[in-house]
């Protein structure tokens, strides 16, 4: 096939009348399908039900220090649990708070303290600035820029390419304006263009030298763990930061909302002693402990790191046919007409297909009208605004390989569409 | 035995000596006894163990409405959990938003989203004030005032009495000032005095005018099935609030703390629709959906309110000789001396003994001294500070009834200990 660019007008014309056969075609169908939503399988969701008989009515709900688990206590989490998950978040057991069942709900308690409070060294709380602002990496995770937003915190695109974020931009920007309080980060298979951070972008981040003292870094490590092709070995932020003078810069997340039950595993908060302590001290009034069933539950299903990779890798023998139809669908169908690009990820939730310009609201809306419902154009930018209209997030974990082949056909052809309609003005 | 207010000066010399002998022949003892937690005992956790049967690896793990469980979705809670806890809560079902663990964590975070945006018909969050202030009925709950105190929002003391806060002080000082925002109340066996708001006292509260036309009632119902006694009606708030034209005043909250597990139970959330919509609507942000797994788990164990109340009274057969343990020995030991006073509780967690006027703070250290543990005096007041140094919070839930009768000896004769020497200046 040709590329679309090089096309006469005549070849492109018809074209377009071909795709538009072929979508009339797909349109017929009625179809209902979806790759909106990052949701695990059903399959996947299987994998963990063993874990409902680790604990039942017979069992010693005692954690390995001998605190009952089943009462009130132990805030900053089960000492079983500490180990486990700083060995997972590459930190001390002093430098780890195991929370509540989801790690986004206590990111967005860490900023609304930051904004009422303010975070270690802080001069004052954050929300007594006329304006703060965060720097968000674009395309990002709609939910990191939803807190921002609901905050009223300003939010400045940063772009990201397969390696990281502009470091050069970044390093600029939080040097001259000590009103940068924070930065988004998704630093493995990055949600959702799927590149893994790169060793230089992690220690050039850890060694920012922000104009505000209190700026911190919220990496959000949710997929540390989750690769689909292959492991990608990321630099532990903390380290760097220590490293560099800077240890309390770093706010690590995680969780094991897609490795056990979404919604219904551990989050898990790392950072500095320092950080810990005083996030320690600060939740005593939120909270008298967080579920330590369900830590407890988790650490006896997983036992340690080598049981979480176990998982991971069904879970990766179930997710790679679905990215293999995507990734293979785009390969075969918009590579050789040079429609857009996209990172092949070698883990995470997603894929992105970074349209020609002004394209992806179309794409989005061709796609919908044949019955195939995807994220909405924008929602990986701040504001919902993809200034270049450019960015698709593609989830391909919830449908069957089936259903995402047939949604990809659909895909495909709207993106042919959308880019012959561009060209043709 | 005389009381010692009409004792003369030398009889109450002798019992003061008669004291002392007493009170260091338990010194030497040295025992280690604790009164000082709200935590349910061993026995009552095993209540519960069942529970953890009900999901299995081979459980269908639905909601009635189809929800999958496992994966993310349902914000606002799973439908069969909307149902039974909205009637625990005497709510509908579209009044009702089920949370994650604790509901203490909600309530902190609805304040602080209030603070950082305001609430349903806000005109501007209420950090944007200087100073906002909350009542505060005490004796109260530490927690709620570690709240406020975390936040800087000023707390003004109400006296509370067996049947309700001091409502003419109430309404006078609502009307009067538009800064105060908000009010806790925990209305059924309060914490830690243990009476029950009187139905006058409700509709008061639900027929408040205050000048700031976003104040709520934070409505702790913490203990709403938990008789040890007596089940003892209270109004229900929302319901009053809306006959009275108040329907969004009532924010209302509850949890399965003190019926299935502390810490790993379900919290909810109660209020009018309009106020559920809008606070749903923020949440959006900082959840995908709390942990459906735990709320099926707790629906399919509990049924329905009978299998709820049939768990109660199990929990009241165990508390209820620790009750009396307590209640006898202040009846034995402190009554015919005329030292101090209490109510009988007829259910909650707590007895509260407000002993003379600047008694408290020695009556403790005496204890401690002796080898028993209560909540520090001071704790049942905002900022730590009880102006009558009167009131000391017992906690007869947590040890055997036998540790709390030894307990309640030495807790007794420090009593008396502290009112003789008081008396003799």
């Amino acid at each position: 096939m040709k590329k679309y660019a090089e096309m006469s007008r005549e070849e492109l014309a018809a074209e377009k009348t071909a795709l538009v056969k072929q979508f009339e075609g797909y349109k017929a169908k009625g179809l209902k399908l979806n790759m909106a939503r990052g949701k695990p399988g059903a399959d996947q969701l299987e994998l963990s039900m063993p874990m409902l008989d680790v604990l039942n009515s017979k069992s010693d709900c005692r954690a390995d220090n001998g605190a009952d688990c089943r009462n009130y206590g132990e805030l900053s989490g089960i000492t079983d649990a500490k180990k486990l998950f700083s060995e997972y978040m590459g930190v001390g057991e002093d430098e780890i708070f195991v929370v509540g069942s989801t790690s986004l709900t206590f990111m967005a308690d860490c900023v609304m303290r930051a904004m009422l409070t303010g975070v270690l060294g802080s001069e004052k709380p954050w929300c007594k600035y006329d304006k703060i602002k965060f720097l968000c990496p674009v395309p990002g995770y709609d939910r990191h820029f939803a807190i921002c937003e609901f905050l009223g915190i300003e939010m400045i695109n940063v772009p990201l390419t397969e390696w990281g974020p502009d470091i050069d931009m970044v390093e600029k920007l939080v040097a001259n304006d000590e009103t940068i309080k924070g930065m988004w980060c998704v630093p493995k298979y990055t949600n959702p263009l799927g590149g893994v951070y790169a060793d230089e972008a992690v220690r050039r981040i850890a060694r920012l030298k922000p104009a505000a003292k209190d700026f911190r870094v919220f990496w959000d490590n949710a997929y540390a763990v989750h690769q689909v092709y292959k492991d990608v070995p990321l630099l532990n932020l903390l380290d760097e930061c220590k490293k560099a003078g800077n240890p309390n810069m770093a706010y690590m997340f995680g969780s094991t909302s897609k490795i056990s039950f979404p919604g219904a595993g551990v989050g898990f908060f790392a950072a500095s002693k320092e950080n810990i302590d005083f996030t320690v001290k600060q939740l005593g009034c939120e909270a008298i402990g967080f579920d330590k069933m369900n830590m407890l539950r988790h650490v006896r299903f997983f036992k340690d790191m080598d049981g979480i990779r176990a998982q991971m890798e069904k879970h990766a023998a179930i997710l790679r046919p679905k990215f293999d139809a995507v990734l293979n669908a785009l390969d075969a169908n918009l590579a050789p007409c040079g429609a857009g690009s996209w990172v092949k990820p070698q883990g995470g939730y997603f894929v992105t297909y970074i349209a020609e310009k002004g394209c992806a609201k179309r794409i989005v809306a061709l796609c919908k009208e044949a019955g195939v419902t995807l994220t909405p154009a924008g929602a990986t930018h701040p504001y919902h605004k993809d200034p270049d209209d450019a960015y698709i997030r593609i989830a391909p974990s919830f449908p069957t390989p089936a259903e995402l082949s047939l949604a990809m056909e659909i895909f495909c052809t709207s993106a042919r569409l959308a880019f012959a309609e561009k060209l043709l003005g």
